[in-house]
């Protein structure tokens, strides 16, 4: 595997978005560690969060930029971006409110795969009711 | 947008592959936790690391599975696998040795974006010397 130095071990950002223009992204609570969420970011999602120190996402069921919050209220302050050695995925590290995931839970890995492979355990439970953060 | 509640708060395990038959996966240090590295797994190294408790991903440029440590011996022992609201992201949580990532830093974020937007800062030292592990 052919790898370029530069994008490893240099100081330029330049994030590798994908064949449809994006670039995957994980948002980490900066105080707690815990993985909140994974989506995606185009270019401009990117320039956004940057700019605005929120972040800024790009829908891909909806064909449109979101900001985390603009819905429900529970925004993501941007405390720092990471980039990971080959450049192809972020890592934002977020001070949060309670309740991250649109279905109620803080963080929307709230079930852990059972050892039959095939079933889930709830591993957290809902800290508010969705039906009254957002419309159905 | 319609949401399938049953792959929401249904306790069916349902991962949701991609058009390329893969999924990505997040790898988080159990004790620590922090973020290691990001990768995709396809339905066969999931199988795989569901069997064997140590992580297996399928690698885009090489067309094939490896099992993370499988060269370096810097293996990742699976402690829990964690699947998101909507199923198409898994996070893996991992028991780990020093030096997860082939550059030699025990995580691939190991640089975050400056406030110019253009260039980076490395946050972390490497931990071993990835010439000494990794034949070139």
């Amino acid at each position: 595997m052919t790898v370029d130095k530069s994008i490893e071990e240099g100081t330029n950002f330049t994030p590798k978005f994908d064949a449809n223009g994006l670039i995957p992204v994980i948002a980490q609570d900066s105080k707690t560690g815990q993985v909140l969420m994974s989506a995606f970011m185009n270019a401009q999602a990117l320039d956004q969060t940057i700019k605005t120190g929120r972040a800024t996402y790009y829908s891909r069921s909806r064909g449109k930029l979101w900001t985390k919050g603009e819905q429900s209220g529970h925004f993501q302050k941007v405390d720092q971006i990471l980039i990971d050695c080959d450049q192809d995925c972020i890592l934002l590290k977020v001070t949060v409110d309670s309740g991250q995931c649109h279905t109620g839970h803080q963080s929307c890995f709230y079930r852990a795969v059972k050892p039959d492979a095939k079933t889930l355990d709830f591993i957290a439970k809902k800290v508010f009711d969705p039906d009254k953060v957002y419309p159905t």
